[in-house]
């Protein structure tokens, strides 16, 4: 490749050295390694170690690293004005899988550190803390972009009951005195696993998101009365399970929008009380979540959920309560990003790309709100992901690393 | 009342004093006092110490008491012969009402003592052991009856771990080497609260049971595919809880059976895996269980529980597993007993009673099987047993000592 090809950023995508990329992905593997997966919650040893070795990689490649006081990590290129911001976050579920949030943070600091060989623009690398919702969800770049306060999410406290506040004083040392704000930033681009099935089923390499679902819940309880299995005869029953099954029914019903593939709701967690195979339960708690990346749709499947609970209670006499949670709105990806990442796609992979809408939550969401977003999707191999069974093909790693570097290079060129 | 009177045991209930016993069980509630109602599950400290007094209470009044191995406790009347049995149990639920079993064990007491006073041939009375399960079920009836071995119930473990053979080393040094054996009795009638709303809603003071009803329940393992409720297509979902809906809901529409009132089903235990709002669950574990004083309905539910259950995964595709329970027959009281009984109800609370199915089990269950058998029922207020609230209207518990103790004298004057 000569050098008038090297500069011609808008049809090469940077010189980036997939190998480089792959070993440091099974190196960043190594901190909190379970099976094949990892255990690397936000502010756990292992999240700890792993924050610390990208801050020293980051460094090696000739980006500045810097702390935010909730954890985040960022890496500056040399040079002023605004950059071009790349990432994800590092940290992972209680158990799970080793590319979840670390493709995308591992992808970026390749591209940055191949054009800063390179001699050229080079974008800034993020690795945003507790995406996966140790305390709250999103919480490192919920703060970021200005969406809550640090005292707000210094007052979330994790299962164990370890507050926010305590778990990031870890990283008290490291903290910049000047760390980078969202108005440092020009873009963002986040790389990511898809999470789900679509792709692998199509055979498709890579994607470029449109639109990140909003979604919203209920959490239904309902209170009928607990008595003897075998003393209380069905006309003196009040039960519960019997009211959550027709709902449940209706809802398989009403709900599917074959028009809408991307609309999806699930009943995930449900508990009987007292729950023993001779007592008739007392009280069922379970919840409604649905996705959309409309907000009419979302509404439209709230008004369906609800009426539906309340109707078939009111028949049978169920007292119920149902608390609905806040909305999370659906974010629309910058459309010239996306069609700029869509250039990408048909250059590296062509014919084996798609758009599609994100449904599963990302960092993207929160950054959206400051500047102009968007995504890279890959396939997760059997749509296995939350697990330490998570994994994607080499191949299409590769792929979506070179859509990263060819979008950089537009928009560095562009910029 | 002459001695002519007293003589005639026909149609004169003997001269219980029913002070005495609602005393006694005032008494006997104390041990292991939980607010209204009793923590006294079997081999407890409260439970060990609840015997001994009752040990001494048998002794104080005539009987003889005997321990057997199995920490069934019996007080044997004065004479030779075979003798009639009267009792219940007298451990309790982990937190349990004050009635449960200890109202039979302590009204057969006062009819006992009443007699001895009088000079007139007296019952024996028996409190079993581990009625209510934390080992087995109705363990110490079911090994006095031979249903199981002694062996057999050592290997029982508790939720704990503690095996039936260590909990009932307690009592080694008081286990007589002597205990009486079931062909020392020609009869047995167990006094017992109801355990259920019939009685109270229908503002009857007695009860002659007729039956109790066998049970059968299957454990059912319905496993679909966990995944991202976010990012997994409603298309490409295996969802065990709309399967799950479904099932409950035609059980719903095709069991209940208004012919036969005493036929219960219940869906009492569900648990879903992992069971987290954002996870389409993978498995879902449920039993349904259904009771019936008929061997021939109780296989028609099996098979209809079985078919749905089945029929319905298998259009779903998804993997299921039933695992039924070994079926508890029904046991039917003997004809004779009954009759006695019910004639007593009517003696003493004309028009206040009825003859009914107990859907719950008791030791006459076993009993049953080694002698002719039979049980008085009181309302169980608001049908509430098993809790702490458990109660009963003491002009109730008077009514059913009198038919006890009117029963004891038709048979002891027969016998």
């Amino acid at each position: 490749m000569n050098e008038n090809a090297r500069q011609n950023y808008d049809l090469q995508p940077m010189e980036v050295n997939s190998e480089r990329m792959l070993n440091d992905l099974h190196k960043f593997r190594r901190f909190g390694k379970l099976g094949a997966g990892v255990a690397r919650p936000a502010f756990s040893d292992a999240d700890v170690e792993a924050r610390k070795w990208l801050a020293a990689r980051m460094a090696t490649a000739g980006l500045t690293p810097k702390f935010d006081a909730a954890g985040n990590l960022f890496g500056l290129p040399p040079g002023a004005g605004t950059f071009l911001l790349m990432g994800s976050h590092s940290d992972s579920q209680p158990e799970g899988g080793w590319l979840d949030g670390s493709y995308g943070v591992i992808a970026a600091l390749e591209v940055a550190r191949a054009a800063i060989e390179a001699g050229r623009p080079a974008p800034a690398v993020v690795s945003f803390q507790d995406e996966e919702g140790r305390f709250g969800h999103l919480t490192g770049s919920r703060v970021w972009a200005g969406q809550i306060t640090l005292a707000e999410a210094d007052a979330f406290v994790d299962q164990q009951g370890v507050g926010f506040a305590d778990a990031r004083s870890v990283f008290a040392e490291v903290v910049s005195d000047d760390p980078p704000k969202p108005e440092n930033f020009s873009y963002f681009i986040e790389a990511h696993i898809e999470q789900g099935a679509v792709l692998d089923l199509d055979g498709q390499a890579v994607a470029a998101v449109t639109d990140i679902v909003g979604m919203q819940s209920v959490t239904v309880v309902i209170a009928g009365a607990s008595n003897h299995a075998g003393t209380t005869p069905m006309r003196l029953r009040r039960d519960v399970v019997s009211c959550f099954a027709e709902i449940a029914s209706r809802l398989e019903q009403l709900l599917p929008d074959p028009e809408n593939p991307e609309s999806v709701w699930t009943i995930g967690r449900l508990d009987l009380e007292p729950n023993a195979p001779s007592i008739i339960p007392g009280r069922i708690v379970f919840d409604v979540q649905w996705r959309d990346p409309s907000e009419d749709r979302l509404e439209t499947i709230k008004t369906t959920v609800l009426n539906e609970i309340i109707s078939v209670c009111k028949r049978r006499k169920l007292d119920v309560k149902a608390d609905l949670s806040p909305r999370v709105r659906p974010t629309h990806m910058d459309k010239t990003l996306v069609s700029m990442i869509a250039d990408g796609c048909q250059e590296i992979a062509p014919g084996r790309w798609r758009k599609m809408v994100s449904g599963a939550l990302h960092d993207a969401a929160n950054v959206s709100v400051r500047m102009p977003t968007a995504m890279v999707f890959v396939p997760s191999i059997g749509g296995i992901s939350h697990n330490i069974a998570e994994n994607t093909d080499e191949a299409d790693l590769v792929a979506g690393l070179h859509v990263l570097s060819n979008t950089a290079a537009r928009l560095l060129r562009a910029g």
